[in-house]
C-alpha cells in the first residue's frame, strides 16, 4: 500500500475489499474495479480526459431531477440498458420480448376504463389501440394491469412539459388500464411519432461529439403486470419509421414492430364519430410465467 | 439494429460510432463500451443492481457542488485517480513522485511570504515547514510557485467549514508561496493529522458496505509550478501514521513519507518564541523538466 504504481494499484484496491461481508457486492465491485482500470490502462487515459469525465458526470448529476434522469439516458445510449434488460429476460419462445424502460415512466398515472381517451388533451392524430394479454398456452389473462405512456406529436412526454396550475404534472397520453374477462384491453390515444431523446444536456453533447443523432423511432411504452407472471416492460414500435434501424437507445426488436393502420374519417372502433383521419393499432402480449426461464 | 440481444448489442453500439470524427474520442468510447458491457456480462448485473447504480450516481451528482466533489472521491476510493496519476507521470529516478489531487484544492488562495503563518486561524499544533525546490542536477529553482493546503486538527479543510460573514470561504491552512533565490521556501502552519474523507454521502455508504474505513494518513498537499518544469501535484505524508498502509484513496508513496519532528516550547525556526510544543518538517522537492519522461 505504500508503493503503489500503475501496475500494482488494481490488486491493492481489490485487496482492500477483503473485509466486505456482502458476497455479491464484493463480486460486483471487484469486477467493476478490474474493468474500470483496464479501460483506463488500455486507453492510457490522460488527466485532462479524467477531468472531463468528472465534469461530465457532475453535469449529468446536476441536470437530473425528479422529472429528468440523465444517467438512465447515458446508460441507454451506451447500450447498457439493452444489455441488462436482455440478459435478465431470457424467455421461452412465443413470449413478448422486453425492451428498455426509458426515463419517462412515472408512478401515479390516472386509471382509465376500456375505450377511454388516455390522451387527456395531448396533441396528436387520434389512435385506437386494442389487444389481448395471454399466457403461452393461449389462455386469456384477466385483470392484468397495463400501464401505457407515450410522447405527443411534438415529441414530448407530459413530464417534460410545464406543470399545471397546482405545480403538479398533468398526466397526458399516460394511464392505467385493466384487461377484461377475455384478457382484452382497448383505449384511445394519439399517434406515436418519432422523437429525439432530451439532447440539451451532457448526453446530447456526447451524442453530437460521437456523430450520432438523438432520435427514437415512434413507439408506445407498456408495462404489464399480472399475478403469476413476470412483469413485462416493453414498447411497440411503428412499422415504416425511418429510425427503426438507428434507434438512439438500441431498443428495437423486430417482434415488437407493428402496423399502425390509417383510416379515413368515420366511425371509430369505440363507436364514436371521428371527423379527421385516425389510426388503429392491434397488438397482443404474451406473458412469461413467473419463475420460468428460456 | 432490429434484433439486438445480449450477445450482439456491444458490436451494435460500437458500429453506431462510425460517424465520429474525433479519433481519440472514438477510441476512448469504444473501449469504455467494451469494458462497461464486459463488466455487466461478467457479473450478470441484475435490473435491481442497475437501478441501484443509477440511484447511486444520481445521489453522487446531487451531493456534488462547488465545495464538494463526490465523483472525485469515488474515483479516489476505486483507485482510478492513482492509476491515472501514475500512468501520466512516469519520471526519471530522483524526481519527486506525484500523487492524487484530491477534491479540496481551490483556486484563489492567499499569497504569503517566507515564514508567514498560513494557518490563518485554523486549529492545530504549530508546525514549521522548510524545504528547497531543485532540478534533477541539484540546481535550485527560484521563483517556483508553491500552493499548499491541509486539513485542521478536526480533519476539515477550510472549504468544508461554514463560510464567513460575506458568504465566501475563509481560506485557512492554505496558501501560495514563492521560492527564494536559493530555491528555498518556509512557512508556519499546523500539524497535519489523519482525517476521514467526507463519508456522510454515497461514497461513505459504499465504503461502509465494502467493509472499508474512510481515513487518510496525515499529509500536506503541494502543487509546485515552475517555468520549464512539469507541474508537480503531490502530498507529504507523516511517518508513523496508523493509516499509512490503508489510505482510503491509495495515495501513499514511501518516498513521500517524512518525519515531523516534535520540539519543546522555545524559539521556533522563524525566530519567534513559541510557548507550546511545536513541530518541524523539512522536505525538498525535485521537479521533472518539461517534456521529459522516464
Ligand atoms: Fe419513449
Ligand atoms: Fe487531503
Amino acid at each position: 500500500m505504500r508503493n503503489l504504481n500503475e501496475d500494482t494499484i488494481t490488486q491493492a484496491v481489490i485487496a482492500s475489499l477483503n473485509g466486505c461481508r456482502d458476497e455479491r457486492l464484493h463480486t460486483v465491485i471487484t469486477s467493476l474495479v478490474q474493468h474500470l482500470h483496464s479501460f483506463a490502462r488500455e486507453t492510457k487515459l490522460t488527466e485532462a480526459e479524467w477531468q472531463a469525465a468528472i465534469a461530465f458526470l457532475t453535469a449529468t448529476g446536476h441536470i437530473t431531477d425528479d422529472k429528468r434522469q440523465e444517467f438512465i439516458l447515458l446508460s441507454d445510449v451506451l447500450g447498457l440498458s439493452t444489455l441488462v434488460t436482455a440478459q435478465n429476460h431470457a424467455k421461452p419462445a412465443g413470449c413478448t420480448e422486453a425492451t428498455v424502460f426509458g426515463p419517462f415512466y412515472v408512478t401515479g398515472s390516472p386509471e382509465y376504463r376500456s375505450f377511454d381517451d388516455i390522451s387527456n388533451g395531448a396533441r396528436g392524430e387520434p389512435c385506437f389501440v386494442r389487444g389481448q394479454v395471454r399466457a403461452l398456452d393461449g389462455k386469456a389473462i384477466t385483470n392484468a394491469l397495463l400501464e401505457v405512456w407515450q410522447a405527443d406529436e411534438d415529441g414530448h412526454y407530459d413530464v417534460q412539459l410545464p406543470p399545471g396550475d397546482n405545480g403538479a404534472v398533468e398526466h397526458r397520453a399516460r394511464g392505467k388500464l385493466r384487461t377484461d374477462a377475455d384478457g382484452r384491453f382497448a383505449f384511445r390515444s394519439i399517434l406515436a411519432e418519432p422523437y429525439p431523446i432530451p439532447h440539451d444536456g451532457p448526453v446530447g453533447a456526447l451524442l453530437s461529439a460521437l456523430g450520432r443523432h438523438p432520435w427514437r423511432p415512434a413507439h408506445l411504452h407498456f408495462m404489464i403486470q399480472a399475478r403469476g407472471y413476470e412483469t413485462l416492460i416493453t414498447h411497440v414500435f411503428r412499422d415504416g419509421d425511418r429510425y427503426l434501424d438507428s434507434d438512439a437507445v438500441f431498443g428495437v426488436r423486430s417482434t415488437l414492430v407493428a402496423q399502425w393502420v390509417r383510416h379515413r374519417p368515420g366511425t371509430a372502433p369505440d363507436g364514436s364519430r371521428v371527423d379527421v383521419p385516425y389510426y388503429t393499432l392491434d397488438y397482443d402480449f404474451v406473458l412469461n410465467p413467473q419463475g420460468s426461464a428460456a
